[in-house]
């Protein structure tokens, strides 16, 4: 039988893998928000290097409102952070007994909130690496990366979590379980830090940031201390991550990180949930994060105006 | 008998100043870059306030080069700091024997720069306090205030520091006496820090800096690091010098301070005289000042790319 899925927040990321799963036979539903009407008239359109697809307004399960959506077998939560107190609002219309709830949002904190409201046992973590993003004709454009890491929130793996690994990687998703979701987590803050952080701040792409001595300073810097509050929540990263991460960004050439599109756009800003919550965590355990904690205060400056 | 006065780095704060000494009898000559050719056709026009004047083209005296120039009584230095090691080449030929060097110049270190070419007896350092810019066709537009404090570098006033005030003063200059230069340009950096660091770094005006208690609390943070360093340095500033910076902020509205322009225009950010030189100072006093220092990295970085 096919699952039942439920696309929360259907941005750029939502409507690429919900798109890959009802590419591939699942049967998906994608709540939109101000993208609904263009949507309903036009279909879903992706533009990738793995093959473009789309599908058209007939066969689309698009919705306005999570009220009139069927309950699902995994709800799948794309949500900017920033919008994270609609979450009882728009996923508990969409829960069965069994629902799982897999959030591929980015930062620290939404699996928490997540387990509060609907339960522990349901909540998994993922951690999309991918590059894609909306043209202002609405169409999905794929650029590259795709690769999902997923994890239970309350512990180790178990059989569903292999389930929706498979029902990914069945979609041409590469997707991986990771054992500790937390680690997971923390390991990609040592990238999003610096480089969502730095470039909303300064508004300068990946390449810049790493293209002077200077930039590679402050890049290092913010990386040990994501380091630094890691091991002191008990996650030990290897310690060439940093200089690996560097090394990754360098081949990725001139890349905006979705902080400073949101500024360049005018959004909110993801910093609570990428540079607030890290900066909290170390603060609970005594580690001192000073380029951090500045960073932080910037972004959110940032937002306020 | 007329003093003869020496202008280098004829931009907008140099041309209002010397123009002001020019319009009331002063022998001022004027050395130009960029700008040589159009004000050589045009003359200087200032749109001031306190009443526009020019000074036409057959009575200007303006120059290309400092070795083209009279020996002089007076040398104002109003380059950007960012042209300091240009010191030397530019101002040794305009020195008699008794001649005085006054820099007007932004930030730490440039009287130390000076004193160690020319000899410390002759150097004066002064704080404009002045709104003043160059419209794109080049007119000088003085937009509000004028002030200047000036003092001895190698001590307390003396005759010629009075007489070089009056010649300010004489000449619709507001001008005052500093008994100790380093406290007012510790005192001058207290506002410098925050609004010309934090306005280049996230453009944003002095307005929207103290417009959300988020900018509120990082220009408190970074002016009471650089009332902490001027004391390490021994020099007690006012307490509620904060305060009184930030409700004359209120009142001044929305103002571009000039590394936020500078950044804009795509030109060399002063980073080093207002960010890096107290910076340095602090942490050979071992204060901590960890905001000035990031701030100061990404000052740095901007300037890099």
């Amino acid at each position: 039988m096919k699952p039942v899925v439920a696309i929360v927040g259907a941005g750029a990321i939502g409507c690429y893998y919900g798109g890959r799963l009802a590419q591939h036979g699942c049967d998906v539903h994608f709540l939109f928000r101000s993208e609904y009407d263009s949507v309903r008239s036009r279909g879903l359109v992706v533009r990738s290097p793995d093959g473009d697809f789309s599908i058209g307004p007939e066969t689309l399960h698009a919705y306005r409102r999570a009220d009139q959506m069927p309950r699902a077998d995994l709800v799948i939560v794309t949500l900017k952070t920033t919008a994270n107190d609609q979450y009882a609002n728009l996923i508990t219309p969409l829960l069965a007994d069994s629902t799982a709830i897999l959030t591929l949002q980015n930062g620290l904190g939404n699996e928490e909130r997540l387990a509060g409201l609907f339960g522990r046992e349901r909540i998994l973590g993922g951690l999309a690496f991918v590059c894609v993003n909306r043209a202002p004709d609405g169409t999905i454009r794929h650029l590259d990366h795709g690769q999902i890491k997923l994890g239970e929130f309350s512990g180790p793996a178990r059989e569903r979590t292999g389930q929706i690994a498979r029902l990914f990687a069945d979609s041409r998703v590469p997707c991986s379980v990771l054992e500790n979701l937390a680690a997971g987590r923390w390991e990609k803050l040592v990238w999003n830090v610096p480089f969502n952080g730095l470039g909303a701040v300064l508004n300068m792409s990946t390449d810049q940031l790493i293209g002077s001595p200077g930039g590679l300073s402050l890049v290092g810097r913010l990386m040990a201390e994501v380091m630094r509050a890691a091991a002191g929540v008990g996650i030990q990263l290897p310690p060439d991550l940093p200089e690996r991460r560097i090394a990754d960004t360098r081949s990725m050439g001139a890349y905006r990180t979705s902080m400073q599109i949101d500024r360049l756009e005018g959004r909110p800003l993801e910093a609570d949930a990428i540079l607030g919550r890290p900066l909290a965590a170390a603060a609970a355990h005594g580690i001192a994060t000073p380029y951090l904690q500045v960073l932080y205060e910037m972004a959110t400056l940032l937002d306020q105006r």
